[in-house]
């Protein structure tokens, strides 16, 4: 397939619209709408439609779009039709929470080791995987061909996490921690701080009734 | 204070700029300019100061902000200078990991019911707080002055919750169930999905060397 390069915004609605087609494709709907996915997605339909049209004319007038084709064009774009392996640190509640995740990421993309810096950690288990000494991780990132790291170790640790993964030759990372990490530009980071979601919801409680300038899209 | 309007996407820069405000004050430092601000966050000095400029003029050319002064400004905005309780739903490894990260959340906001509906549960402790069972959820919401709700169920069961939040009155819900809820137009709903996160991640894995769009600044 021909490299497509399209927006930052573009590509994080891509997960959202896989999520609710695969809940389609599971109650074997067929057929969905631009109106159908923006009502049940809180999306404007014209976006959804510009946003679908990056990959080429998927939509038919009045018929939509076949649920089955725009699952496996999203995974084709966001390349989950290849195994992605993925390595978590920090055997904690979140690590534990996220590893449960595993059986949601059906396409594909799996956590493959856990590591913990903590030795009384070691070799217990999170699902089938046996936590591993932080002494593991170059080895196993090269023998599982591992390219995504999660960090869920807290704060004052993370940086020194995200140094070894970029050591160990990770290229993507996504960030639990709620500190601001630095990696080289070559890999990729993102951040998902539970506090950012939920002080910015603080903001819109008073609000009511208030007309709000309607969220940028994209 | 005069009550603003502004962007979703301006809203939601500004619980980041707050973390990383206050981790300048915990290090003593007075000023920072908006170059110091982008680089740290990885974002653009000029969108900095079109942000931080909705609130008044914080700035001093050749100075930069007072770090104490915007914290104190950014509260105010995102409502964090009065108390906020929230309820949690989910007493699952998740629950627990963010009961922990109540320690970071020091800006009133703060974690102060926990349910769940397996019976098993009720009773335990999370941190320092008792898991109540559901049927507890009303009387705890209008007792504790409860406005935002956070929902840590599987998939299955969290729209159910959601429902629950909404009769009790709770005014915002932080959603981390891999599903997509709906509730009344009054109550705003944010979605934390790790698996949105990590499979955008994944888009540029194998983008390397190619380059992409700028991220849209709003």
């Amino acid at each position: 397939m021909k490299q497509i390069k399209i927006s930052e915004a573009v590509v994080r609605r891509m997960p959202i619209y896989l999520q609710y087609l695969n809940e389609l494709h599971k109650r074997e709907v067929q057929t969905v709408s631009s109106q159908d996915l923006g009502q049940k997605l809180d999306l404007n339909p014209a976006q959804i439609r510009k946003d679908l049209a990056y990959f080429g004319e998927f939509g038919r007038k009045g018929v939509g779009y076949d649920v089955s084709y725009l699952i496996e064009k999203i995974r084709q774009i966001l390349k989950l039709d290849q195994p992605l392996n993925v390595a978590l640190v920090g055997a904690g509640n979140l690590g534990h929470a996220l590893c449960n995740y595993n059986t949601y990421i059906k396409d594909n993309m799996k956590i493959v080791a856990v590591f913990d810096a903590n030795l009384a950690k070691i070799g217990t288990k999170i699902n089938n995987l046996a936590v591993l000494p932080m002494s593991e991780l170059n080895k196993m990132v090269s023998e599982l061909n591992i390219r995504i790291g999660i960090i869920t170790v807290p704060a004052i640790e993370a940086q020194n996490v995200a140094n070894q993964f970029v050591e160990a030759g990770i290229e993507g990372i996504l960030n639990f921690a709620p500190t601001i990490l630095k990696v080289p530009e070559e890999v990729r980071i993102h951040h998902a701080d539970f506090t950012t979601e939920l002080l910015s919801l603080a903001y819109y409680l008073e609000n009511e009734g208030e007309k709000m300038y309607e969220p940028t899209m994209d």
